[in-house]
């Protein structure tokens, strides 16, 4: 939907957002992580009209976030899970929860953390040996620019 | 535009797409950020109709993710700066990019470094120590669930 002539084509960013830049879809994706891989699940969390959640589902499978598996219990009955490449979207889900929490939300609704410990985490810019980075002190520069090698 | 039964709402994954859910949101964001704050830099890096534009821009303005000021050899004249609101989307922005430098960019065409020494900065999930979390070893869970303090 970008124009053939946009200068700022050539950015993961741009796409990125091709493919998941639109509310439903991220939010799809959230509650597929979530567990909720059901279609009648997602259309009664979502409240998303049923011809828009089939339609995206459909590229969520098709773009090979999700994959479209028969139910344990209802093997004539589907549900969604997330693929490796799906998975890796947590992280910018969770940066879009951070930003929210401190920024449109009054309280935080729900909290990420550790799976063992119940530690809280956080989405961190870090450079190579970990250290965290504050966002005021990277840039963002062409590959070409910096060497191209990565 | 989430209906108000829609049970998910309480979320700030949800409440930030409410703000910054669209592409040309997003992407207008990652243009100011890079420092293409004028009108006339946004629509030609954008290839995106002025009306459009002009929405987006008023919206954010309002949302205070951006200050609209005076240019500086041109005082009649304005261009767009993030707030610290603004800034802090960086980190979704550079979530964004890395998940389709690795998904769907046959080369990333960016890279985001430190100002100071150039070396590469990413985006990672931190525990209260500052270790890295695999994305698969986290949870989300609601806050009163996992005791209300935070």
């Amino acid at each position: 939907m970008l124009g053939r002539d946009y200068t700022g084509q050539n950015c993961s960013i741009a796409r990125t957002l091709e493919l998941v830049g639109d509310r439903w879809t991220l939010l799809i994706v959230r509650d597929v992580s979530l567990g909720r891989g059901r279609f009648e699940e997602l259309a009664e969390s979502l409240g998303v009209a049923t011809n828009i959640l089939t339609e995206r589902l459909n590229r969520l499978v098709d773009d090979g976030i999700f994959t479209r598996e028969p139910q344990a219990e209802r093997a004539d009955r589907f549900e969604y899970r997330l693929t490796d490449k799906g998975r890796e979207l947590k992280v910018v889900l969770l940066a879009l929860m951070e930003w929210g929490d401190r920024n449109v939300s009054p309280k935080p609704p729900q909290i990420a953390r550790r799976r063992d410990d119940h530690s809280p985490v956080t989405v961190a810019l870090v450079d190579r040996h970990g250290q965290q980075v504050d966002p005021n002190d990277i840039e963002v520069v062409d590959s070409v620019v910096a060497g191209g090698s990565r």
